[in-house]
C-alpha cells in the first residue's frame, strides 16, 4: 500500500491528512499555526508532525509518494512564496524546506486552488475535469481546475475571484486596498456589512439583537421574510451571480462548487445565485451546474494530497 | 522539409497559409467563404484549395504534418460545431469532414483562441506561455493561452471576453441578447456608438462630417482634443481596463496582446487601458505586460498552423 500526506496551512491551524494512494482519507489531525517570529516554525512543526506520524504508523519511506501542501497566499509552481501575510512569511521556499526536513517529495499550491482539486477528485465535482470552486468565508477564495489541473497563473495568483471588481462606485476599501471587490458583498464579512447597511433602510427586523448576526443568520432570516435580509440576499446574489457569469464567459467550466461558511446556509444560496447567473450569462454557458461543497473543511487536505497523486 | 497548413475561416474570406514545420509562413492566400446553402461548400472549398496547392508545389503527403483550422464559433476539441451563425453551419464536424476530403490530420480551435496561440508563437507574445489576446474588431474576440495551450472550455466557448457584463445598467441590447457586454463599449462598433452618444453632450467637434466616423478616427480625434472623442476614449478605457484587471485576477497571465482594427490606433490604446488597469487590478497582477498585435490579420493562420505544430 502507498500513502501520501495532504497539508492545508491556515492562519490558525494546519490541517494534515494521511491518505492512501487511492485518495482515501485514513486519518486527519490538526496542529496550531505558530505565526510568531515571522512564522519561522510553521514548516518545521509540519515536518515534525508528519515524521512522528510516519514513525507511529511504522510506514516505510519508500511507500510514501509525497506531501502536498496548500498555502494561503500566491505560490509559484517551484514552491516559492514572496509574501504570506496570514503566516508572517516573506520569501519562503516551501518545497525546498519541507523536502530537506522530511526527505519526501513535496508539491505545493494555493490553498483555494488545492480545495478545488479536492472537490474534483472526491467531492461535489466528481466526474468533471473542469470546475471552479468559490469559498465564501471570512474572505473569498477561488480555485480553477482546467482539464484536471489547477490553473496557477504566472505569479501563482490565479483564481482570485474575491478581488474581481464588481462595483465601480464603491467608496469603502476592501482589505486588498481596492474598492468594489466581490469579497465586499459576497463573503461572510461582506454579507453582514451589507445587512447592517440595509437595516438602516429596513429597520423592521425579525432579529431581537443585530450585534452578532452571522451570514448564515441573514439567510435564515430570508426564510422569515426579514426585509433587510431579503434585500441583502438579492445584493449578494446579483453581484455573485453576475461575477460567476463573467467567469464562465472566460473559462467555460462544467461545474461551480460553492464552499466556505456561507455555503452552510444550504440550497438557498444556489437558488439565489442561479437566478442572476441566468440573467447575466452568455448563451454558451447557460448549462453550467452549481453544487455545494461536500468535503467542506476537508477539501483542502484532499486537494493537497491530489497535488501528489495526480501525476 | 515538413509542412503544414493554417486555415482561418472568416465570415467573408478563408485565409490559408502554407507553413514550414518551424512555423515560418511560406505562402498565404484567400478564398471566398461561400455562406449560401448553410455554408455547405466552405469545407470542400478549403479542401480543394489545399489539395491544389499540394499538387502545385509537388509536396508529398508524407511531408505534411496536418491542417489547423480556426472557426468563428464555439468548437469542441473533437471538431464539432453546434452552430456557427456567421457561416450558416449547424452540427458541423470540421475534423471528420476535412480529414476525409484531404487525408490529412486536422485540428481545430475557435478563431480568436487560435490567434492568441499565433501571437504566442510568432507575434507580440513570443517568450511567454501565458498570454491573453483581445481582438477589438467589429465585435470583440478573446483567446486565453495557459502553459502554452489554448484554454478551450467544456463547450469550446472559453475566452468570450466581449460578453463579460461590464455595465449592469445598460438598457441597449448586445448582439448576444444580453445588456452591458464589454463589446458594446470597446469594439470598433461600440466605440462609434459611444462617440455618437457623446456628440449630443459635447457637440463642439473637430469632425466636419460625423456620419462615417471609424473607431480609429475617434482615437485620432483624441489627439486633437475633440471633447466627445476624449470622453469616449475614457469610457472605452475604463470598461476595458477594468475588465482586463478582472480577467488578470482570474487567470494571472504574463501578457495581454491587443489586436483587431481598433489596435491600429497605436500606443494610445495601451496608454489608455493601462491607466484603468492600474486602478482596478489586484496587487499580484500589477506587473502584467501589454502589447499590440504584431501579426495582425495573420495571427489566425499562424495560430492554426501551431495547433498542429505544438504537439
Amino acid at each position: 500500500m502507498k500513502y501520501c500526506f495532504g497539508t492545508d496551512i491556515g492562519g490558525t491551524t494546519v490541517k494534515i491528512g494521511l491518505f492512501s494512494s487511492d485518495s482515501d482519507l485514513l486519518e486527519k489531525w490538526e496542529i496550531p499555526t505558530r505565526r510568531d517570529k515571522n512564522g519561522i516554525n510553521i514548516l518545521s512543526d509540519i515536518a515534525d508532525s508528519i515524521n512522528s506520524k510516519i514513525k507511529e504508523k511504522c510506514i516505510s519511506h519508500e511507500s510514501i509518494v509525497g506531501i502536498g501542501v496548500g498555502v494561503p497566499a500566491p505560490i509559484k509552481e517551484n514552491g516559492f512564496v514572496a509574501k504570506a501575510a496570514n503566516l508572517g512569511w516573506e520569501n519562503a521556499d516551501v518545497i525546498k524546506t519541507l523536502n530537506s526536513l522530511t526527505g519526501l517529495i513535496v508539491k505545493t499550491a494555493n490553498d483555494a486552488n488545492a480545495a478545488a482539486l479536492g472537490e474534483m477528485r472526491k467531492g461535489s465535482g466528481q466526474g468533471s475535469k473542469n470546475l471552479i470552486m468559490i469559498t465564501l468565508g471570512t474572505g473569498i477564495g477561488g480555485g480553477i481546475v482546467v482539464n484536471g489541473k489547477i490553473l496557477n497563473g504566472v505569479n501563482g495568483a490565479a483564481g482570485e475571484i474575491g478581488h474581481i471588481t464588481v462595483n465601480y462606485n464603491e467608496t469603502e476599501k476592501c482589505g486588498c486596498g481596492k474598492c468594489g471587490c466581490l469579497e465586499q458583498y459576497a463573503s461572510a464579512t461582506g454579507i453582514v456589512r451589507i445587512f447592517k447597511e440595509q437595516l438602516s433602510v429596513f429597520p423592521n427586523t425579525v432579529f431581537t439583537n443585530t450585534n452578532d448576526v452571522s451570514a448564515k443568520d441573514v439567510f435564515d432570516a430570508v426564510k422569515n421574510n426579514d426585509p433587510a435580509a431579503l434585500k441583502t440576499a438579492e445584493i449578494f446574489a446579483e453581484y455573485l451571480g453576475a461575477a460567476l457569469a463573467n467567469i464562465a464567459a472566460l473559462i467555460d467550466p462544467e461545474v461551480f462548487v460553492i464552499g466556505g461558511g456561507v455555503s452552510k446556509a444550504g440550497n438557498i444560496i444556489i437558488d439565489l445565485i442561479s437566478k442572476y447567473y441566468s440573467k447575466y450569462s452568455f448563451f454558451a454557458n447557460r448549462n453550467v451546474k452549481f453544487a455545494l461543497s461536500s468535503l467542506r473543511n476537508d477539501a483542502g487536505i484532499y486537494g493537497c494530497a491530489n497535488l501528489i497523486l495526480q501525476d
